[in-house]
């Protein structure tokens, strides 16, 4: 298997200036942030639209690679990583749903990011909502 | 921004031998899949057990990076690829929730993907249910 080279497609624009600052859940936090495109990726918002819900991937650039095991704060014992949400793991991509506010050119303005101010932005989806309780 | 090379941390042995044959949606097809992780990346699985929800992170491998907008069957019109779960956009990473059957060792089996067979898998995290109908 080779490896798989991504370019950002853009960069978040988030009221968080550290990894501390960042909360648990964008979402229920309720900022308000901008996802800056590159403007030859533009073509691509074609249909997204307020009130949308999207699902945005990012890299979380400022997380270690290395690490395969933490502790966990809830368990109050080591838990792999690919049993939590940490942002430290082979390959850190982070993700959360977020809300459109509105899209001007290639800005997308959201309501639910909780990453880093800064963070290269690798892909926007729609979010499929279920009446299961379990979106995708 | 610089690029992000990402690593396979495995594989997916799917029933789906072409991308025709995968079902929109694997949950609902509850089809039985199993990850096989590459030794090295065993020990990210402590505390991954049966009946844990998870959130599978892979390759799109067979899919064209140069797309930016594809008819939508849905709407009939052209869309945006951001606006859509299409597997053909500039960074081709796919995700589904999936539910843990079992951990044997470095292989995972799981009810719930829809990817072709030999998929290269990025990332496994743990599913955030929430009352809200949005899990994460």
């Amino acid at each position: 298997m080779s490896a798989l080279v991504l370019e950002p497609i853009g960069v978040a624009r988030t009221p968080f200036k550290t990894r501390e600052e960042c909360p648990p859940c964008g979402w229920d936090a309720g900022t308000v942030s901008t996802i800056q495109l590159k403007v030859e990726y533009q073509d691509g918002l074609l249909g997204v639209t307020p009130q949308m819900r999207i699902c945005v991937l990012w890299h979380c650039h400022l997380a270690r690679r290395d690490v395969l095991q933490q502790p966990s704060g809830e368990r109050h014992s080591q838990l792999g990583v690919f049993a939590m949400r940490s942002p430290e793991r082979p390959n850190p991509i982070g993700f959360s749903f977020a809300e459109v506010l509105a899209v001007e050119g290639a800005n997308v303005h959201v309501r639910g990011l909780e990453c880093v101010d800064g963070t290269p932005v690798l892909d926007i989806k729609c979010v499929i909502l279920r009446p299961d309780g379990l979106s995708l």
